[in-house]
């Protein structure tokens, strides 16, 4: 049971990860494929030890469903509806059980079940803490999202609850909750999901797609909230050179979420929630929040220095130092 | 001089490695590339400190040219004529100088502007040693080459020297060399640039194209000798299901290589090579061969059980064990 990688070696190993990829992927140096006439879109995440993950708190199932999770999220709301594949870096000590690894690759293969693709290739080796390193391929819809699409006059649209990811985090690591409060047993459930097992907002997209007016061109902002709902449209804003006005009544939080302004710091600074952070043309916001019971308008984009305001005209305080910062000493 | 990431934080340090990018990609999560009517060849390769180099040794930027090249071989070696894109995982320590990134992407640039392609995008955090994981892409040509399509009676062709590399890392670390020999300066300057700046066999595969005999399909085996001479010639046996005669008097050596037995083994196992190693038809390694200087056919592939041979029928002494591996303890 406690076989580690240098006990079989980087060729057995190459061997017992084959049914994890796609055929005979392991006897070539590189993969193909084939996307005629569809452009594609790319993207590369990193997920390492202690940064990103803790081998005592993540199962090696989930850090892989979530390495791919955060990378479909990525092509998803820069407009990628079909995923095609994923090729994979992995770095791990000698000494790694290859249960775990074995497990990451299951994790992986369950996400890439739900939300489409496969592994066409990748590189091993070994190296002081463990890392993988994912680059997923996906077609291009007939809606390229960028950050830098927003226009004065456009409505804030999410495609779902904040903080949940937070509070599931919280809750794994018994770290003290922000106020003394009872949560529901759902919400619990619900938090420890999404920290999880996040989802994808693949529906969304494709709703987005459907509804959009007739009259309108193919033009909206978007960008997903893996670094939190804050610095999403904080992107929105610096790309577009253009301001936001968030709704304080309508931020998108959970059902049962604690009422409270430090409740409030984790739905909007959070992190990890995965879901479509949007700036749409009024008409198509309103279609789109009536077709699926997720959407929520959250506030409006006006001309201005980037910067984010309460609908109060409050200056939202500090969140630029909240932000998440890899290299933070 | 001695700013560190962690001094200038995630932002600022993108914004310095913008210069090295495409145009208006850091503001992007994904990276579009559009390629009509064409296949895609896709490979990843980790390169990472203290396995694949040492900060003691090898220069940043000379470490940024061979992440590029090893990818590019891989491309070109599968048969890959157009270099598209590059996606870039980069890892490095907070306290790691900025000087040293930036000679890393000047590396990577410089390589670029000799084999083609962009970086289009990546990702970047922070960890305990220094990794980079590039996901390469290029455009497929008219020939795929894989380890797999070897038949008994085609030529073995390989398109350099071999060795070269192992040299030049021998002179670059003051390592005992395998026997004292008086080595020729220009051996010495060929060496160690094949260490530090190895060149891809862009003009050879060009060549193989365009001199394939009209008579003869699109069908040749191919893979680069990145891992070494006799490991790129294994692969093709094993996956080929088929044996390799090597010509003892043919091996492709340096003109001013040393003649003994323990220098052919740095020609057989040295690694790092970079050159097209194929199992091509007759006339058409023949033709090839006619048209460019570098081109050696070095034996041929016959029916059996996978194994290399030498021309005498001597089996080749444990190559198998020589190879690399990674998780080697």
């Amino acid at each position: 049971m406690n076989t580690t990688i240098a006990d079989i070696g980087e060729k057995e190993l190459l061997n017992r990860l084959k049914k994890f990829m796609r055929n005979g992927q392991i006897n070539d140096d590189t993969a193909e494929i084939t996307s005629f006439n569809k452009k594609l879109l790319i993207n590369t995440d990193l997920v390492i030890e202690n940064i990103h993950f803790s081998e005592v708190t993540t199962s090696p199932e989930d850090i892989g469903w979530k390495a791919i999770a955060s990378n479909v999220s990525d092509l998803i709301c820069s407009g990628s509806e079909k995923i095609i594949s994923f090729s994979v870096g992995l770095v791990v000590p000698p000494n790694t059980n290859l249960q775990w690894v074995e497990g990451l690759y299951t994790g992986m293969k369950a996400a890439m079940n739900e939300f489409g693709g496969e592994i066409i290739g990748g590189d091993c080796s070994s190296g002081t803490n463990k890392m993988v390193s994912i680059t997923a391929i996906g077609e291009l819809s007939s809606l390229r999202l960028h950050r830098g699409n927003a226009l004065p006059g456009d409505y804030i649209v999410t495609s779902g609850q904040h903080g949940l990811s937070r509070l599931g985090l919280a809750l794994l690591t018994s770290e003290q909750l922000p106020n003394e409060v009872k949560l529901s047993q759902s919400l619990t459930k619900r938090a420890i999901k999404a920290h999880q097992r996040p989802s994808v907002p693949q529906e969304a997209l494709k709703t987005l797609i459907k509804c959009k007016p007739k009259s309108l061109p193919w033009r909206a902002a978007g960008t997903d909230s893996s670094d939190g709902l804050l610095a999403a449209i904080e992107g929105i804003c610096t790309s577009s050179e253009c301001q936001a006005v968030l709704s304080q009544s309508s931020l998108p939080k959970d059902p049962d979420w604690p009422k409270n302004k430090i409740w409030d710091e984790w739905c909007l600074n959070g992190g990890e929630d995965y879901e479509l952070v949007l700036s749409l043309p009024k008409d198509w916001a309103n279609i789109f929040k009536s077709k699926l019971n997720s959407i929520q308008i959250i506030g409006h984009i006006k001309k201005g220095k980037p910067n984010i305001f309460w609908d109060n005209f409050e200056e939202i305080e500090n969140y630029n130092s909240k932000r998440f910062n890899h290299f933070q000493s």
